[in-house]
């Protein structure tokens, strides 16, 4: 008998129609022989309703009592979906973070999952029910409601998939499956049937949205199978899986894009030791998350300084680094919001020699200027004028081959 | 320092704008140096609204699911107080029934507390912070969230001012207090200064919806002071307290009615030992509450037995006392919904003669038929055509002295 868990999203279980066309996969799940637990997402736009009340009162609520108030969100959908299950004629339980046992620490809206005890879980579903979890949500080590924050239910779903050892861990979405690229942008697009922990974490920490970071980190570090398929239809998706030799045949398995970060520069930097730290430090602590950071030779004593921050954060951040930059006797700070990250992700590229060339030379054929650059084992991004991202996505999606129709390049 | 339950019903909490009035409240009883839980019910509405979605989905949903449904109601109320009390700079933490440690049974719906744990409650406010407890809610010993009925979070107010031992249990309502009657019957209706559990609890049973009945079974046992006041005002409203020897000087608290109960009479039953037995076994059975019962003195072997019903089971309880009734060889099985219950409560009856007496008389001069009669210590109840009611408990009212501007007789 096998374990699957299914992970259902907001707009899965929008509506009582759509919790019972849920219930039903569900139920056929469970008919094939298998022990399902269900793990579920508020219903769409209930989450928006809850944040927009609790702004209402204050800009800026208590993280501890939002926590309490948005996990009601998926109590409501667990509660409603166990009784769907119910009303056809099934064993179900909906069960709340504290009831399973997911143990977090007290980071409010963005806790981390240390512990999923299984024993109320695998109970359950030895007296043959189905087992309705609230995503999204855990209890830290005093009983606090935490949340795990956005896309947290894949992260449930993930983390119980890996404390019960399960078969698989079906993660039910409004698309088919991982795509080369984004079919909006790229109508070639092409679906793909495996792709690997590695590569899935670099596409997604890219803006696919397909599946939540964190929940691909932990499926890496228990090897749970993922399969990313769609709710409203049969077909089959793709599988998130550990690496096989097969997978480095493909030299490029996708192309990624970002558009949410802005640069900010620094130029000339007195280049002494230490001073690269001097100009984080405020940033770290501000807890703002800096991604690519390109530092050239120095010239003269000095240099320039480049990263990367989210475009939420760049205001902050350049109100913070130029009161750093004056204090290092820096020239000046130059921001930039008009940017947009580009990038090829494939496990391919480690056996695999000018890649990053090849990805160059195709960019510059259509005069697309490249302002950064940064590599990995298995991606080269490039950070573009933000008005070039469609066209170079489609360019390099054609150069590697990546159409729907071919083999891909081997 | 005093420690004080303060209770806000769900209109008291129907908006973020009575939210802020309830909360300055709260405030300023914690600035007087009270150390401060207040008790809440959910939004008023939002059950409806999550009764109604259960509704959609199946006529009679699984009560342990509908219970996890319905809490999130007052896990909204407590998330919104606690941001704005907090947002007026104080401290403030929510706690959900499973945090607080109300421990139940597993009657889904209509659960009874066994436990209240108050060791987090006595922690947080030792460290200053006002706490904002769900009420309605808590849960069994598996873990399993239940919920406590219509009025609930009154139970749960009044658990935890016992669990406490604290000085007094506010229950802030939309009633300035407990009165002589229904005061939009009889407009001359006195409010109280001071009632006693058992006359509080005679009157809650009567339909009076100021406190529930449960909650005044909890103060009497653990002897919690309940202070009945508006929300809306500042003025003292009624305290239900034990018996004083004061209060016998009054014969008469109050008149109260009921209009939610029907009549069933069983006529010509065969008068042998343990027929009455066959006769309730199945309305025991369905969960029916029987209130009062009246049987006649046998005439020629066969006697007449009338009881009353909720209205709401009337139908269901003509159908098992028909096929009862056939089987025992009784005459016929007679139904009345237009009745009305209506009672005089006081404790000073117990040491006053005549004051059945006085209450036959006065509804005779009225020319009102009395059906039955039901008596207690410390009430007399009689059942009338429901049509007569008002003029019942205003004429009730004024012989036994409660207008307002008199002082009761004594």
């Amino acid at each position: 008998m096998a374990i699957v868990v299914q992970k259902y999203g907001g707009t899965s279980v929008g509506s009582l129609e759509k919790i019972r066309n849920a219930a039903e996969r569900v139920i056929q799940s469970h008919e094939k022989g298998n022990q399902v637990v269900v793990v579920l997402s508020a219903m769409a736009g209930q989450t928006d309703d809850l944040i927009r009340m609790a702004h209402e009162i204050t800009p800026e609520p208590e993280p501890r009592e939002l926590d309490v108030l948005m996990s009601t969100g998926e109590q409501v959908s667990v509660a409603l979906f166990a009784m769907t299950v119910q009303s056809m004629g099934y064993e179900a339980h909906s069960l709340l973070g504290f009831q399973v046992g997911i143990l977090t620490d007290r980071l409010y809206g963005k806790a981390r999952i240390h512990e999923v005890n299984p024993t109320r879980l695998l109970n359950g579903l030895d007296k043959g029910r189905i087992l309705v979890v609230a995503g999204f949500q855990g209890t830290d080590e005093s009983g606090n409601i935490t949340t795990l924050g956005r896309g947290g239910s894949d992260t449930t779903a993930v983390a119980i998939a890996a404390a019960l050892g399960a078969d698989v861990c079906e993660i039910f979405t409004d698309v088919d499956g991982v795509y080369t690229t984004d079919p909006n942008i790229c109508p070639k697009a092409k679906k793909l049937e495996f792709i690997s922990y590695d590569e899935m974490l670099e596409m997604s920490s890219m803006g696919a949205k397909v599946l939540e970071i964190r929940s691909v980190e932990f499926a890496k570090k228990f090897n749970v199978p993922i399969h990313v398929r769609s709710t409203f239809n049969k077909e089959r998706g793709t599988m998130v899986v550990a690496e096989t030799k097969d997978m480095e045949k493909v030299v490029v398995s996708g192309v990624a894009y970002n558009k949410n970060e802005a640069r900010v520069t620094i130029t000339k930097v007195p280049d002494r030791p230490g001073v690269a730290g001097q100009i984080f430090e405020p940033v770290f602590r501000a807890g703002i998350i800096v991604d690519m950071i390109v530092q050239n030779t120095s010239d003269e004593g000095r240099t320039d300084l480049t990263f990367t921050v989210p475009k939420t954060d760049f205001l902050k951040t350049m109100k913070l680094v130029s009161d750093v930059a004056q204090k290092i006797g820096a020239e000046k700070v130059l921001g930039d919001e008009d940017i947009a990250k580009v990038s090829i992700v494939g496990v391919g590229m480690r056996s695999h020699a000018g890649v990053a060339q090849k990805m160059f030379k195709a960019l510059a054929n259509e005069t697309i200027n490249i302002m950064m650059i940064s590599t990995s084992e298995i991606k080269v991004s490039v950070v573009i004028e933000e008005k070039y991202t469609e066209l170079a996505v489609r360019v390099l999606h054609e150069v590697f081959g990546l159409e729907d129709g071919e083999q891909g390049e081997s």
